[in-house]
């Protein structure tokens, strides 16, 4: 196709990487681990924000905004929060600059250290619930359901674009509760909208489930999380939702007063996606070809290519396909007449089979004498003619059936890839041979899963909330187990 | 009225700080000089957000997304601009932090240590054109339109809630052109969408003009503004757009080959708006009471107060009020129905006058037997009887007309002071007794204006872009002038 895209069989990951940067999504920065979004990324990310922030706002959240810093000695304060977090981090020790010297270059004014050092966040329970405190006195002030779209920075190693990135974009749920129950169940609510998010609009399945103890969040209680599965048999973790239990009411002394007016410390959950889920959009569903997009999330659903020789062809085209362009915008679905005459169709066909839009559109000649139009649909490349005065109801129609199908082919994909194993030899060979989801018992040990984690590189992705049900024993230790668990390869 | 405001006419200063406290728009953090937005302030800000971010994408700008980190070897390419900005800001030193010898404590970890310190954007002129470098090859890659929502961070010594933080948000436009006059064409662009969104959606009236050299911003050719008017005769830089010829495409290195084939450096523009414009919004419209809001920016628009006896009468009156609530939805007005048992209706009123919620509307029992309402509006608190079946058409023309009548109120202040005077002595005289704007002839030096400001802390705020037209000579040096220009005290 011209593309010059690796292909898939060929070397996934290298394929990945020239798909992020070929379809204009995000490249590396000249800063370490930082990546730029560029705008086509930029707009994708833009509608998963704008999808999500109507689901949180519709169950009663509210969005706000906390400082980017976090005191040094915030940090120390929930004890397994710090272990987990507060390591690899950026650190900021000045406030200024000043000439070098010699005046060629600016240099650190080592006159302007700070007292305490201040990390930027790598996320934010200790900043916010510093300041819940203030905002908490009595049962009237529960619960709290705040959320906070933000930039965080963990320094990492490795990196790879969306997937794991020093600094990120994402979401932040932050609630305060006056029953545990409450807080449970606005985790698990959380966990529900992730997920429908996920299948309904990314049209990425994905399973709800637990995590273990030790892939658990630094001072939660529980995460829960939705696992998708990408193309090459890894797992991703999409989406996670902690119940924090009191740990961080105790640790920031966060209590209030309830109706009975004794004093009580608050119950807590945080939840979070970032633009990670950009990584899980594009594996998902993108081929040799290019991206595949769900149409709820293409920043171009529609483009309109005019196959023309001269002005005087194109003026007509042009004029024809405007009551088209005006209906389609009346109904919002985003549609682009691409008239540039600096590029050929070909050329035009090509960009727009790499940039994943669902449904392109060509108009020649003889479809202006017949009344018709080619339209091709962009996740089975095929290709229709249809009548003009359809066209409208057609595309509909093609959009959500595209929406439905590359769900239909995920999902399809996703499931012949669970397979469940009875023994660590058998676990080991599927894990070779094909990757994906592998469903066995376990002894619920730390130890185990760290064995397993160690000789084969997969992990507990979670504990499912629903399914694989029924004991058995562990397929490494033989011990009792009370359900099968999911074990994967992951991002 | 029970809120406990300081009144304008005791002590703006500490009016305001506290109105935006009682208001609950915003709080200082624990982290020095940084602040959190809450949520009734953030849903104001998402607002103004969604405002801007239209009338950037009809114009065919696009959002994307650079690192928070900038090289410091960035921040020296561009001479003027290292002088302008690099000095007080956050400076990233180190990566790690690691758990102290006692084990008590968290430090930094000396040997993680950055080979470059990384500075938090204070601006991202220098990144992104480091960036633009890579997109930029030909005319046909032109004109680049770029937006970013983003967070800032300037170090700031004396701050004030909204107006003057450590960390800010705000969005920054960077765009590439190919020619001069494109790139000052977009300069004035965004200046003029500027004013109308200030004045169209804050109703906050706004002077259009020019900086002096000395106002300019650090690296630009030409530094556009928008100044207005608070109502204690400070004027507050409410938004800047930056022509900044090919000073960065120099510094960075961009070119493109012209049509010609030739290479060429681009032009450029930058261009913004912050958090700071919730400052303007409070106090050009607030009053002794609280916060007086534009219809187009309230987070809630209309309130619905119940005066009610017992359940039976609440039950009664939320009966009858759903028709209203639903309609009002429908033309979408954010209609609040404010039926907790907590809190009286007095209590009430008090809230929603101090959140400056545009309409009030009480209904009781004599209400329900008239078929009436009763309605208030926020901005002059006059209150007036209404038939139930008109509320709709009434809320409607009455939104519409607050939002016009609180423009008219604030633009009317302002034309009342901008004073013209033709002396220096009359010049401090009208500068001590009113402040507001000053038109006077100044001689185009460096030197006066800076004589000025020391003697009177006045500033050059603008040369109107029309108006004050006509020659004359210098207030304090009696040399030539070309026209009058706009001084004032300033935020």
């Amino acid at each position: 196709m011209g593309k010059n895209l690796t292909k898939r069989s060929e070397d996934y990951s290298k394929w990945y990487n020239e798909l992020v940067i070929k379809a204009n999504l995000a490249e590396m920065s000249g800063v370490r681990g930082c990546m730029v979004i560029k705008p086509y990324g930029f707009a994708i990310w833009e509608k998963i924000q704008a999808g999500l922030d109507k689901m949180f706002k519709e169950t009663g959240h509210e969005n706000a905004y906390f400082p980017l810093f976090i005191p040094k000695s915030y940090l120390s304060k929930e004890a397994s929060h710090v272990e987990g977090f507060a390591k690899e981090c950026a650190v900021v020790t000045h406030y200024r600059l000043k000439n070098s010297d010699d005046g060629k270059s600016i240099v650190v004014d080592e006159d302007a250290r700070l007292e305490e050092e201040l990390i930027v966040r790598p996320t934010s329970e200790t900043i916010i619930w510093d300041t819940f405190r203030k905002w908490v006195q009595s049962y009237r002030d529960l619960p709290l359901l705040i959320n906070q779209w933000a930039n965080v920075v963990r320094w990492e190693m490795r990196t790879r674009l969306f997937l794991r990135t020093t600094e990120f974009l994402w979401q932040e749920g932050h609630t305060a509760h006056a029953t545990r129950q409450e807080a449970v169940e606005e985790a698990e609510l959380i966990l529900n909208i992730y997920a429908d998010f996920a299948e309904g609009h990314m049209a990425v399945p994905v399973i709800k489930g637990i995590k273990t103890e030790s892939e658990r969040f630094a001072g939660a209680e529980d995460t829960f999380c939705i696992e998708a599965l990408m193309q090459d048999g890894k797992a991703l973790q999409a989406g996670t939702s902690h119940f924090l239990g009191q740990n961080f009411a105790k640790a920031f002394d966060v209590k209030f007063a309830t109706k009975e007016g004794k004093q009580e410390y608050v119950w807590a959950t945080s939840w979070g996606v970032s633009t990670r889920l950009m990584g899980a959009l594009i594996m998902t569903h993108s081929d040799d070809n290019g991206l595949v997009l769900p149409p709820k999330l293409a920043p171009i659903q529609v483009v309109i290519v005019p196959i023309y020789k001269g002005i005087e062809q194109l003026d007509a085209i042009s004029k024809k396909i405007q009551p088209l362009l005006k209906e389609l915008k009346s109904k919002d679905i985003s549609v682009k007449f691409d008239q540039r005459d600096t590029h050929k169709p070909g050329f035009k066909f090509n960009e727009y089979e790499l940039k994943g839009v669902p449904v392109r559109i060509a108009i020649g000649q003889r479809d202006l004498e017949q009344g018709t139009l080619e339209i091709a649909r962009r996740d089975t490349l095929e290709k229709a003619s249809i009548d003009m005065d359809k066209a409208v109801d057609h595309i509909t129609e093609l959009l959500a059936e595209i929406q439905e199908s590359i769900y239909k082919k995920a999902e399809s994909f996703r499931d012949q890839n669970i397979r469940s194993v009875d023994s660590y030899d058998e676990f080991k060979e599927v894990l070779e041979a094909h990757g994906g989801f592998i469903a066995a018992h376990w002894d619920g040990t730390a130890e185990t899963e760290a064995q397993i984690k160690k000789e084969t590189m997969a992990t507990i992705r979670c504990i499912p909330l629903s399914g694989y049900e029924g004991k058995g024993s562990c397929m490494v230790s033989g011990k009792p187990s009370e359900r099968r668990v999911l074990f994967a390869k992951a991002y």
